[in-house]
């Protein structure tokens, strides 16, 4: 019988349909049947009409519903997809913007940091609602592939709420693409093994052509690489200082650690702003800002554009359609999923959400053992990950002092503030971001009087005026109109740092 | 540049002559160097004749070269086969014999129970210098590959050795063809998940064509077979009492337990005499004999005789030769491996040798993580590994208290034995086997002392003339000759049972 | 405020009165609260008007109040003690007495074994209910005190149920003394640690007068002691083999292990049939029928009788008190206790009740790591333990399966019985105490459907007629009434066997 | 017969005293044999001449050796107490004034952060040295006390070592008498668990006359108390923020966390210069540099001075003697101590060192497991863990790889520094200390050869100017003769602290 597959935040446009037409690509899974839920009418009815229209044009059997009740859309579901934004861009500015006020400058702010662990607090109160949907009304063990960041904070509050799921993130693909660019090789001549946690997994294992690359021969490579000498700074320099590469890029991994962006007039030393992943204050809002203004305009075009079939060839590299293929059909597939640890890597904690090697097939997901981390990875990981529990627990309990706890403990936010600075910007958040915040409503009251008692103290810590060391303007539709091919792609992608990799990769290689 | 494999008691003809041609399907290892060592010349001569003749015949460019210099065949090599079985067919018939004088039954007796502990004894002693020239003269982390059984206690004791060291063994093989057949179904259409110890592995999950096959629908398939449900009857009632189908032969796993080989009269009821491996007391011992003798009689005639060619078609599914594919050429495999549990079953103790799902490609060797057994599997197999850990622990110490430790837990002895049969036992068995038990030595004349005082007293136990419960007689040779083209294929089998598994099969299957 | 202490199962009246006076020796417990609570109205009253005697004759500010209502009872309750002997007499006889049919042959069966696995499934549906009380009325973090047997598993059951539980046993002392007597010197010069599971723990370190002594010093002096070396022939075996002496008596000891008692005619070899405890057939029943039916007649007397003050002259050595001193006062007491395992000693599961040294005081109870135990010991343990886990989980889930799977894995019975035994006793010990079960109410019609069918197939096991290798009649009231201050004093006893042992010591040391 | 007892760094004059004594105050050990070792031979003869004064002053048994020959020393020891300070003052101040150049402003320095990291380098090197010798030539398990900091470092290089250790701190007395100090009871009114790592230790259960004291209610007692208030501000804020006092003072607290000291600015607002031990830029190498030079004009002082006779009435409450004391004669001892954790504490790395209540009786050293910690506790203590495990393997290894990653990963350095100022720093350090660093010595070549490149470069990090936010300059001789008791009391005390502890709790208490 035809699967069923749901996706929660359907309205997750490019996301939604890049990962319904990856599936469609699978023989056996042309019948599939997908069910798309979401809060946002107006982005499910933009998404629905879309993937009808891919259905007609390819001339498929799947089908297509939509709802508005969460519910139903999860029933007797095989699969269950989370690419919800809880909060969408409004809360997201605020994780940008209050931090700033205090001294702390991010580049992305959907992982870790202040930006981080709020978007966490949001997510966690949802997906406390989503696992119980499932349990009750979705297949005997569904299987919840979260998209959704934060991945590690989102799986690890999913699982506990004893849902079967695995959190899924395209992240160890580009810095792959990039080792083998360096060395000169094509992408299938490089075998790797990614291990840590979901934005800061370490290529631990690196074989090109069968032989071991040494850390040193990578970082000569990288070094020595036109574009990447310039633009991935941070992470070349963490090559150099841990002997391995990061996944995650020069702006995102800037904004996990204390090193590099705890004073402004570091910032720009590191960082580079040809993209806004780089580095730039607030870059992906700034991306995504654009990318939902350029839709909202654009959209009609979409609807008559005409696409790509619907074929392996157009099959792109997320891992969600690998998975339910190799489950359903017995092909083996490997991938680098975020799983819970349970010794998998022995010198992080048991309990602690891991991305690592696994392999799935007609067995199941098969998570191998990788063995202890190199100690400076593990001693970075391990500050991220008290971060991660005590957000996680505090996003459960609505427990004010244990996200504050979370906050203050956050390796960046920890170079920039004292506790008192954290005090207050954590108040500042929860009131701001009340809506999204069902669990922490009995503190708000509280939160309010003592944000209030610092100001009427003359004690108000966030007074920092500044918009950044990095900051970018937003482009306006009519500007994105000069260049209207590229933002029509950057709006519709799923990964939005794809297609800058891309650039940098062909601009590596010379071609 | 080619690889080198070397083979520790490479004069396990039939044993090494299978991988040997394993190897050399695969089109990247054609030009393989191997290297035979073994202690026993003639052997040694015989199979590299053997060895020699294939490569002229299928015109290979491999290289075989043999030496009674055990360190030179290792030096530089890649990987080493370890297929030594210490003491032979003379100690292996004290491993029976004695026991039974003590009213220990055993059907193998080269695993667990009283013969597989005396033989760990005897094989640890040389795992430790196996060990000690792998380190000193193979390449960097050269993969030793264990054959040699006690397979668990074997390598467990290598891995304490440093030795990168998997275990390895056909025995998921054959309970997986049965139940393909029970099922109706081809062995491709079954997807199965074992995990436990060697010879103790447990069929957890069995997926027929996408579908989960229960513990009832199983046990019903095996009761109505015609050929299982008279010759399979242990294994068919621990199915039934367990819930779980065991991997282990009818015969083999009878000895392991303390509920059908406790008492004579027990026995009859749950074996079969069609084959050795399903209950005849010392029936292995029986059938190796028989081999041997055969061997040294019909030795010409496979020199000239006109052997299969060597292709993939001809390659049998030990594991070996996968291994060192996947490893060499990328080419993903799934086996059934024996390595160190460390959290893989965590019911089961982290220091334990499980055997359990792996996948092996360009990465290496992966080991999933399986979950937790069972309740009633894991205490059988937890009673399994405390007998296994006092025996390799006394077999690397010398530690004799330890030894007679172990074997006073072992579930059929200690359901047969009180503890000085035990104590006398054990050092009867000492004394027997001194020269292939270097660790010892100095335990020795007090061995000799306590049971001559035992005699002495009049309290010596060894007194039961049974020759088992279950004996048959070693063939002659003249007899064997009747049915030649059997016999030689099956005193040049690697797996002996294989060719009883294949009958039962095609009997099953009425083909 | 004086504290609230509620005792469950009052009518274990030898216990409760020894627990009460013990309590009111400490000045500051003077003004304890008592609360008695029952199911049996008649023993309730009897201890109830001892314990008021008590009060009055000692003139105490302390009161009790007695209750057939449970929760009554445990409102407010500081310290909860369990003596609750759930089926009394009358299903305990039928742990005996079926067993016996399929020729499992007890001593005692109130910890493991066939009937120490049918005790627990008894008390365990019990301990649900207690322990669902203490949280919702008792104090908040209420000590739980178990001193009902089978103590390993009602502990493991009350730990699990969230209920801070201490499992409170006698054991160690009665070896300790022994030990101090063979060794010729006071119990106060020898410091020991014991270690392991309740009932089979080990002196693993005897220091006497600051010296350790090794184990062929202690087991030569066991060797030569008069009356040990023919009374505790099990326990002085054991220490020959593994090395360390056990806690348990010789009788209860040889049910646990499967070489003493499997075959009638090795039980007379091992035990003495001077007291109960060193390995009659059912001598624990016998011992407890008497003395029930004993105090049944003898009651009056005791109203009348003129007892000794409650002094600390007069306290008992029991930890239930001096755990209550020591948590109230401040006081440091030292005594072994059984609490989850949680890594205390690394060789045995981290979610069993090991039996291990505490230090109690204002800080609270204090489990120190005891370290790995010798191999031998922990592979003993560890089988006992894996019946533990099942006997449990059967226990909460009602799993009959479970069950039997807990029985067939029990090392004496498996000594004796095939599977189809071990099913069908355990059918049958089901049907016949199915009143006391209500867990498995839903399986009974199923087990004597099985029971009945097997009747009729004639293939019923439970046919062994023997009432044991080594049975004593019940004496009668009139046979007692001979020795009437002994019978009085042993019916009166918390500890049955300590009168035995006092005697035994005070022979050896010709006191 | 009497116990011998060795000092390693006996001319640590205060320290080695003060235990001295201490022992000799108890009945038994009245007859120690005390060895005295050091590399100074001057110092050496100090303390001698000083104790074999109180040997004749007190009339005692006891006996003293001094030698500048170790191993002579350690022969036959029970007990070695290790008191070195490895390159003394002279590299003391390196770890001070390096780092200062850098930008890392440290208090003590000497067990955590920049200074302590090198510290534990310099030290660890001898702990291999003196492991050897214990192991070789001491009594059999001999026990070895570590006073030498940094303590959780050293004792986890010597457990290592397969040396059984302890290490030992005043750490938990201070705030134990603070708080029954601000709680306004006598110290014995309080019962407390202290657990976390050395000088990192937080006080998780504190219980005032029976009662549990709150987070809540302890803060406001300490923000309201006159002394502390103003003293002990960062203990204080940390007790704000995590809900748990920590045991470490005021100075070297803030040295350990990223929060209150880095920014020149930041520091003043923390601390308080009325004492070295709050906060003072090198306070504690002041307070030694003092006490060194006092010592040396005023020793013939100590020579002729009358001292308190040796009586329990003058024993220091340093555990080493009470440890000592408990293990020869039983006499029960509670104190907390540092040990390796392997699970005392569930949620800090199974490997590290923690400091935790422990009992001492005749049964030996008793760790009791503790539990988890808070999750911020937790967090805090994870990230100087993840420090410390670096530190111990480079100093062991000589990895100055290593040894930079730790430096990079300690919390105040990373708030500072960025990663070549860290890599810059480390090699400034191995060359001004390579005297005291031989397991370093093939590496220094390189390290000058960078730090003269970075020169060149115009790129050299270490400019900084700054004394510090808060020095205080080093009195001359001639000041402190004006308060020549204070200081010479403080010279010879063993922990230097505790006058000022014991005059804040006067004057907090009035009296």
């Amino acid at each position: 019988m035809a699967i069923k597959v749901a996706f929660i935040g359907a309205g997750s446009i490019g996301f939604t349909r890049r990962l319904f037409r990856d599936i469609l690509t699978v023989p056996e899974l042309r019948d599939t049947r997908f069910a798309f839920t979401d809060i946002n009418k107006r982005n499910l009815d933009m998404v629905t009409q879309l993937c009808l229209k891919d259905i007609r044009n390819n001339n498929l059997p799947a089908g297509v519903t939509a709802t508005l009740n969460r519910r139903r859309a999860l029933e007797g579901a095989d699969y269950v997809i989370n690419c919800a934004r809880i909060g969408l861009l409004e809360a997201f500015k605020l994780d940008i913007d209050i931090p700033l006020k205090y001294g702390v400058d991010q580049c992305v702010g959907d992982t870790l940091c202040v930006g981080g662990i709020m978007y966490g607090q949001r997510n966690i109160a949802c997906i406390h609602d989503f696992c119980r949907d499932i349990r009750e009304v979705s297949a005997k063990n569904a299987l919840f592939l979260n998209y959704a960041n934060p991945n590690a904070m989102n799986t690890w509050a999913a699982l506990d709420e004893g849902v079967n799921t695995i959190g899924l993130c395209h992240g160890v693909e580009g810095g792959w693409r990039q080792i083998a660019n360096v060395l000169g090789v094509k992408q299938q001549d490089v075998d790797i093994i990614c291990a840590g946690i979901n934005h800061q997994t370490w290529y631990i294992q690196v074989i090109c052509k069968g032989r071991k690359v040494s850390s040193g021969e990578l970082l000569e490579a990288f070094e020595r690489h036109p574009t990447y000498s310039r633009t991935e700074k941070v992470r070349i320099d963490v090559l150099r200082r841990f002997g391995y590469y990061s996944t995650e890029s020069n702006g995102h991994l800037s904004e996990y650690v204390p090193w590099y962006r705890k004073r402004p007039k570091d910032i720009k030393k590191w960082i580079d702003l040809s993209s806004w992943i780089n580095g730039e204050t607030g870059g992906y809002l700034r991306e995504c800002t654009q990318g939902r203004n350029w839709f909202k305009t654009d959209f009609q075009n979409w609807l008559s554009a005409k696409d790509k079939p619907i074929s392996p060839d157009n099959r792109s590299s997320e891992h969600g359609s690998y998975i339910i293929e190799a489950l359903e059909t017995g092909r083996r597939y490997r991938g680098h999923f975020n799983v819970r640890n349970y010794g998998c890597i022995p010198n992080l904690p048991q309990d602690c959400i891991v991305e690592v090697p696994a392999y799935v097939d007609a067995n199941g997901v098969s998570i191998p053992r990788v063995g202890e981390l190199p100690l400076a990875c593990a001693a970075t990981l391990n500050a991220s990950i008290s971060v991660q529990r005590m957000s996680v627990r505090a996003a459960v309990a609505g427990d004010v002092t244990l996200l504050k706890q979370a906050v203050l403990h956050d390796p960046l936010t920890a170079a920039v503030c004292d506790p008192e600075d954290v005090w207050q910007m954590v108040d500042e958040m929860l009131i701001a971001q009340a809506e999204w915040l069902p669990q922490y409503r009995r503190a708000m009251p509280q939160a309010r009087r003592r944000l209030a008692a610092a100001k009427r103290r003359g004690d108000y810590r966030g007074t920092n005026k500044s918009q950044g060391a990095a900051r970018l303007p937003v482009k306006t539709v009519t500007q994105m109109r000069k260049r209207a091919a590229e933002h029509r792609r950057q709006a519709a992608a799923a990964d939005k740092a794809a297609e800058q990799r891309e650039k940098d990769a062909r601009k590596a290689t010379g071609k």
